[in-house]
């Protein structure tokens, strides 16, 4: 039945006065697990898509197809309202519809697209980041709001001028970026309250957050128009390092038995695939 | 350069002498991982292919090519001669030709067909097992012997009938299946050393253990014919704990900061996702 | 947005009382032509899906995924309401409910799950066509309905009983399958009025026919409830003479410039590929 | 195995005297007539590509992950040595590398890459072609060579250098090119026998031309060094031509009979989905 349903709840976060954080997910169990725990809208990070789905380093060298198809594989299995961070959008301003016509089937409730010069250009130096002009990512976002049509699926621009042009240029791009029809700023480096309310006044829209210092509180940011607060991407890290004991025990010897305390048990892995109910659809239909 | 090279010592195991448990992988992080561990063999199994790429039980509604595209993704990023379960061959023995050919172009070095009634029929009680006939499975594993060509890639009959037919149904089995050209026998529900014996006897050919009780000892078990013995598929089930404590931490307000000693290090994800390796193609490219 | 505009029109057809026939269509450029020549449904046979993405018989050796990736390809280009066949639903009820996820977000308007036993079974004769049994079916098509959910995809019925069990076993399974919530009954081997008189009776619901004689009237069969009629799979076939044609005169040194009156004109590629819209994207974006 | 053998006769053309046109084929049914008519190479055109998976213009909004699975598709279906036109490689070098690891994947023979700008530069005027640097093209290519490693898969650098920079921009460009190691120089915009005297003395490469005036004789472009000349992209502007008659005609009411002439029978059809073979294969393994 779509993703209507979710996109509303997420709609329903930008439009409220909490600034929530979403988990940071990357496949359809950790989906699962992030739903289960309570969390109302996941994010899948365009460095974690590549983390996890390439073994990858974070430099745009996953395509907008392998993306789509873990976002899709993740909404298969999950009805967490997903926030997706979609890069560039993959090219120039046809690659960004495409973009969006292929998250927005795949089932994201939001996708951000954002200004770095992306992927790294040929002379540019390692740690020097660049930004497209305002004019071209002005016609990236727009190019995005007509590809969306009638589709209620979140747009943000998000900018990383904070760090490259300070708060002015920042809030020149804002400006412009909320002029497209875009439905919130996304927004990193953010260092203090007073950016963000320049960065409120001048767009008017809800914000998303990037990172923030951890001396802000959440609900100063959330006074000042923050709906969503990045937190980071430790659920794979905690993945890898519980991945990693387990080889390692196993592959020194270690008995399977002894790693009963570290592992979920068989009954969690029933809930986390459903086993309940396919159990009801394999009575119910295959007697 | 394809995967000769990994075939070859998938190969070599089972020419060998030692009794081997592969790393129980399933995605592309899992398969670094458990390579930089020191494993020599990985796993994917039917099952676990299911839970983590549909969130889904174990009942055979993955399909080969979701299957095949999971391998895909792994073998990209991993050098590890894996091993893949690939159920009853998705059908009949047309289908098990494409089975062959798909998981080959995929990457693995070896893969099971095996001889249980997939998926569940219409009217089979839910804890009855099946068998098909013993010519139908013969039919399979010849069409996989002709599918794989002049490919390396080491296809083993599986079989689940010690738990069906007793060790005399397995033994006829085994010696049927042999009889068609395969490199391995693939065993489940061994109890008995002795039962390891009369099939390394009908068989002639190494064996895969499914799984096998903790009191046989490995030596045992590699001086009878057995070169790989699966231990289970405790990996995502760490991780599944892990990001379960760690979505709970954050749910419930704790901060990151506080998850440094449970997740891998900013060095280990570059070092897992290689991003020397990439610098260095930067540097070497990009300038 | 998504597919539900396509499903209303499909369902009017339906519920209309005229009989149509579908444009037989296999991939992006058959069903824009198929499109702009005028026809008001498409349909995506599981034969000529076989044959054009797999270049393999009809024998089921195409998965679900592979199925859903082409129509998925072929949605992404055109808004003609698609019928796919998808066969026996690629396995038992589970998978049936599969089938009918991915179908529908692929973008299908309505799909048909067929009765015979597919694929073929060890030691079935090869002419022999042989039917799962009424309760396995009906098992099928309530999961295909509890599957949909709130979807407002069409879910249709098929059976080939009557070329096996004569007009009296198809009225008996026609009233079953009616009965689990289908909107639509699928029959091929249709021979006379009086069998769709029967069929129509046993079902209150609309049919498609397979195929009929030509010489039963389209007036005849629209009045005894017939709203969609197959033709056959013609168009693909064109191709492939076109195609044959034009390699042969290649290959033997003909000139490319000789080939004029036999090809589409660069204009009408470019109406088929939407070549005007992208210049006004990229006057409007990329400027 | 793979696609070695393939790669063996692509490169025994290059290391030729004679100098050859390709198939210009797009899917795996257009691969097999063209096989079965006796090409000994096949080509898909970045153009084609577009036009066939999305029936889309040939603007870069293909991604290399669907550029791959049409080539996969294509592969699966024949054995036809197939040259590729990889664009620029979708990025910067280091997506040049997950190119050539895609496509070498895939199993393409061969594969270009180009030295435009691609996608579209924001503000670029829709006529003005521009290319990257040298510099840059230059790291592409060895990223391209580094990438390949082991395998035998063909690398060629392709430039449009003639109508931008004329013959003497265009032989500095191939001797930079011809210096990174790859296997071939593709040349558009050719006109003249001089200026591919003057690009083969440059590069000491084997040349292949996208395309040529009429004027030029095949074996006069063979004594310069040309192996391979593209004669555009007929095939599948036939295929539409033939659509859009069949589907006319069927649209008017006009019976599927009369068609008969004008498509392939349906022995023709089972010749190219292998039907023979299949129905051996369910002798062999199904009884």
């Amino acid at each position: 039945m779509g993703h209507t349903e979710e996109r509303r709840k997420f709609r329903a976060v930008l439009a409220g006065t909490r600034c929530l954080s979403p988990a940071s997910v990357y496949d359809p169990l950790s989906a699962r697990i992030a739903e289960s725990v309570g969390f109302e809208i996941g994010m899948l990070a365009g460095s974690v898509a590549s983390h996890t789905t390439l073994a990858a380093p974070d430099l745009i060298v996953l395509t907008l197809t392998e993306f789509a198809g873990q976002i899709r594989r993740i909404k298969r299995a999950s009805r967490l309202p997903l926030l997706v961070d979609a890069d560039h959008g993959y090219g120039n301003a046809l690659n960004v519809m495409r973009t969006v016509w292929e998250l927005d089937h795949a089932g994201v409730a939001a996708m951000s697209i954002e200004d770095p010069v992306l992927p790294q250009r040929f002379g540019q130096a390692d740690a020097a980041e660049e930004l497209v002009s305002t004019a071209e990512m002005v016609g990236k976002l727009r190019a995005a709001v007509e590809a969306r049509g009638g589709s209620n699926v979140v747009i943000a621009g998000r900018t990383a001028a904070l760090r490259i042009e300070g708060i002015e240029g920042t809030v020149a791009r804002v400006k412009a970026y909320a002029a497209t029809g875009v439905d919130a700023i996304f927004v990193v480096g953010l260092e203090t309250l007073a950016q963000l309310e320049a960065i409120r006044a001048a767009a008017q829209l809800p914000v998303i957050i990037g990172s923030a210092p951890a001396s802000l509180q959440r609900e100063d940011l959330a006074a000042r128009g923050a709906r969503v607060l990045l937190q980071g991407h430790q659920p794979v890290a905690a993945a890898v390092k519980a991945l990693r004991e387990c080889y390692e025990h196993l592959h020194r010897g270690g008995s399977p038995a002894e790693l009963k305390d570290r592992i979920a048990s068989a009954q969690e892995m029933d809930r986390l695939t459903g086993a309940a109910e396919h159990k009801r659809w394999q009575r119910e239909f295959l007697r």
